[in-house]
């Protein structure tokens, strides 16, 4: 033991390197004119096509010995404009099978944020998950464990609010911070089939402090009670958009998750509750805010293949096709040829954040989706959602709106992904 | 075979970097006053001399198992402002020695920008060349093959035509696209001296279409009929310059290329045609318009050594001195010496952007070469530029001008380059 | 040898990737009305306490056969806007162990500039090393050597003066530009005990060119001539600051350094001159300035290692702790602990760049240090600044103050640092 230990002195920190890229193809098929305010500013100008690489993505992972852990992890989608995903250092092996991050890394509220954008079913995440926990990674202390039977995992840690990817730092003299905290579990996993079924619950929730002065007083904090989210499309503004809550002084918030896995099938759901404590400010009334929203959904393998589920970290992981997707020549003559797995998926989404003089919209969206995995490290999603949302409109202004705008709309979109 | 085949799923996706350091230093030694307009908008104000980072470039290629890769570059030569270069994933070893790659990638028009930048002859890539595809790169998928004897290459594609290399993201309600396509051979190839004699030749052509409408209605599009280029030279501005041509519903282009190669002698040459359809708007008075423009140029190597050619990409590769270049303290005394190779070489330019009421220039270069290779992957570039513009200036304006501008310059230039 | 060398011809280029997280926390505890002016540009507005990313670099460094180098060395602390630090590309194993290299790198002025933000005993560099160094990475050449004894390092070369870190790019008909040299020496070198007792000295110097016609004529140069640091910590604005400085012509620099360090105790000292001639301009008397600066500090390891000094360079290298911290469950059961390396140490620093009509600011800090080595490659430093300006505001304004400004102030900063 000694020796090990010396040995491991000795060692030099390693790294690996991991990427992604996923390219975007958006049609805003149908919008009424109040979406096309929402995301324009004008009804008549409605949203644009489009063509994004959503993720340009290179992740730098490794470990400093003894028992010591980092990451990089930065986005070049927009070459001109990168942002850090996950950026930490911290420390693993501890005892009951922890780990202790410091730095960029996800806030533990929500399954579908935490699970991979390389893993997840649908393009873009539901509207309650992204509302409540807007790009989900803020500079923070977190603890990540599970038992040793792998039947519970946990993760609890303190954040910053203030989303600092893009430019790496947090300033103001006020501390906007939160405590979060997940529990979840596995009561049911069938060891024998390596986990084609599968039953996940979670429990999560957060208290956050937010700086009711806002941008009245001196220091440089903005005030983070802000819900918001696209339309489960990459639209160019957000339409469920509560701004930034003027006079808010605290937030709360809580969630419940459940993931049922039957071979092919599963079934999913997820639902988040978010109360608002605020004084009245710039005409706003002051009383106190709640606002929610959840989704359910269904997928299925048309080929067979089931999505697994990372027992430690309480997270979705990598589907393995059957077959991969391939078309080659063979060396004896003849040609090769593979199809990939095929996997059909419907969701329902419901959001509510209008809540006294706060009109940031509430509706739903109804999503159909077609993964076709080439293979276990690539697949096009395909897309299709109709949606409707009213009340909505508080993004685009300061001050309490006389009325509510809304509409329906309905949107295409397909994605090309690959990752390494 | 199934064995392979269970094997290769199994197998993880791998990647190599490479990169590359091109370091500018640009001498703006005689200017007229028409060239001082076009590069600074003042006649009395000289272009400035610079050093420049042409090129601080990283690239990640890969592969993913069965028979995908995919490619991530990005180019920080401007740190604060990085741009994406070829960001790609796609199926290799296709029926037919053929590549399907979907992403951002080059567009099969003109030899001298299919070529690399770290192989190129001369430092910066022939008027012609850069006016009709500039920057090369856009977001389009294009497949690439050869014949089995490597005589003939072929890749043609579609792309949309807004470049995205800062951003990452097309918008706009019209597709302005274009189809493109380039075949070329080498009938004559020198096996035996392992190819220091070929005959490359090539015929490229696309056929695009653009948002006539402009900036003028609603949607984001601008309209890509634009064609420019820098004077064989990193100045700040494209002195040639037929800026967005209002009224612009399409065009199509027409290259030629040839490629001779005798040993440490090389004869090059390319002419390409580009013809734009139009409607009468914001004043201009909407005739059809005819550009055109090529290059000629004769390389020696003085030190005997020769420009391999890639035969089934139909573009040049790495040049391999006899002699590096070195000094180096021998370890039982004295001192070890190498010198390199040696090139010397004098190119031609013609170019032609002004038609009927667009005055984008008409105007020629001589360019003087010198290329000391330090290593295959090091070397000095020394470029003396002189060269004429005239009736030119549109660049600097929307509206039709009265009278194009113009005159003389030379320009002296050295580029530091090394890749790995 | 002959085929040695031919073996090393066919050798490909290599690489290895390097890389270090910094995690920056400063509260500004207290400060006068006057530095809250020198910070915010009002009495009334403190500087704003903070989270930065400090420093999340990524370096590749590599070889090219036969003898050439490179680095590409990006900083994403700002991930919207990255920095470039060494890029450059060289030859080594120069005859008298010599290396040259060519492209951005640091400028032979001042010890701890020279030093590795890795390695460093305190935060943030001393005042008078940044003043008179400010960032130190320039775009230059420069040759690196060492007797063969390893007792003596020189290096010297010529940089262009504008810092282009940010874009890449120097412009302007100008060259502002000096020459830069240092010869330091470590005659005692306790080689038995692996270098824990050694004496370290160096004399640097620059000569250096500047524009004073600035921003009047029509080339793009402004005048370099400007020193100027934050208070050994992160502030957002410099508060020693002599502004550029009008009619400035050139200067020159000289630097003493000392460190001389017995086992666990190290003594470190340097003190840097500047002087500056300049002309009558913009409203300043035009009469020559002399601006200097140094500090002097003792750390300590209370757990006895010590801080090693590369001979070969001239400057300190990594501290080993005799005892990595960690706290692992044992296999056999129990958990096993250890608790790193611990170091103390006190800096006064000094600087005065307030001379005739130039008001940059005259003060003192004095640091607090205390340094926790998690590992070799991982550590927190806590530094406690005391400190006070006077006679200071110049970098508010472009014309000659009728009096400075300054006060006293103190800061808390923690630093959580990784690398790899």
């Amino acid at each position: 033991e000694l020796k090990s230990d010396a040995d491991a002195k000795k060692k030099k920190p390693a790294y690996k390197l991991n990427g992604r890229i996923h390219l975007d193809n958006w049609n805003f098929l149908d919008s009424d004119p109040g979406v096309n305010e929402l995301e324009t500013g004008d009804p008549n100008d409605d949203p644009e096509d489009r063509w994004d690489f959503r993720r340009i993505r290179l992740t730098w992972t490794g470990t400093v010995p003894q028992n010591m852990l980092y990451r990089i992890q930065l986005d070049f989608n927009n070459p001109s404009s990168a942002e850090m995903k996950d950026v930490y250092l911290g420390f693993n092996n501890l005892p009951h099978n922890q780990t202790l991050l410091i730095g960029n890394q996800k806030r533990p509220i929500g399954l579908d944020h935490l699970n991979s954008s390389r893993h997840n079913v649908f393009a873009e995440r539901p509207l309650a998950v992204e509302a409540f926990n807007e790009d989900a990674r803020r500079l923070g202390v977190c603890m990540y464990g599970y038992n040793d039977a792998e039947s519970v995992h946990w993760r609890y840690g303190a954040f910053l609010l203030e989303n600092i990817s893009t430019d790496g730092r947090y300033r103001g003299d006020y501390d906007e911070a939160g405590l979060y905290g997940r529990l979840s579990g596995s009561p049911w996993y069938d060891e024998i089939s390596g986990g084609r079924g599968y039953w996940h619950w979670g429990l999560s929730g957060s208290v956050n402090t937010t700086d009711g002065d806002g941008t009245i007083d001196n220091d440089q904090n903005q005030n983070e009670a802000r819900f918001r989210t696209r339309p489960l499309a990459r639209s160019d503004s957000r339409w469920w958009n509560t701004n930034r809550i003027l006079g808010s002084e605290g937030y709360q918030e809580l969630g419940l998750e459940s993931m049922l896995n039957i071979g092919a099938l599963q079934i999913t759901g997820e639902y988040i509750n978010t109360w608002v404590q605020r004084d009245p400010a710039g005409g706003f009334n002051g009383s106190n805010l709640h606002f929610q929203g959840g989704y359910l959904f269904a997928s299925y393998f048309l080929t067979g293949e089931y999505i697994p589920l990372n027992r430690t970290s309480g997270t979705i992981d990598r589907v393995k096709p059957f077959e991969n997707f391939f078309v080659v020549d063979r060396c004896r003559g003849g040609t090769g040829k593979g199809w990939g797995a095929l996997c059909v998926a419907l969701r329902g989404d419901y959001l509510d954040l209008s809540d006294s003089d706060i009109r940031g919209g509430r509706g739903y969206g109804i999503t159909a989706g077609l993964n076709w995995y080439w293979t276990a490290y690539s697949k096009i999603q395909c897309n299709y959602v109709v949606g409707e949302i009213e009340n909505g409109g508080q993004g685009l202004d300061d001050v309490p709106l006389a009325a509510g705008i809304g509409g329906d709309f309905s949107i295409l979109g397909f994605r090309y992904m690959i990752d390494f």
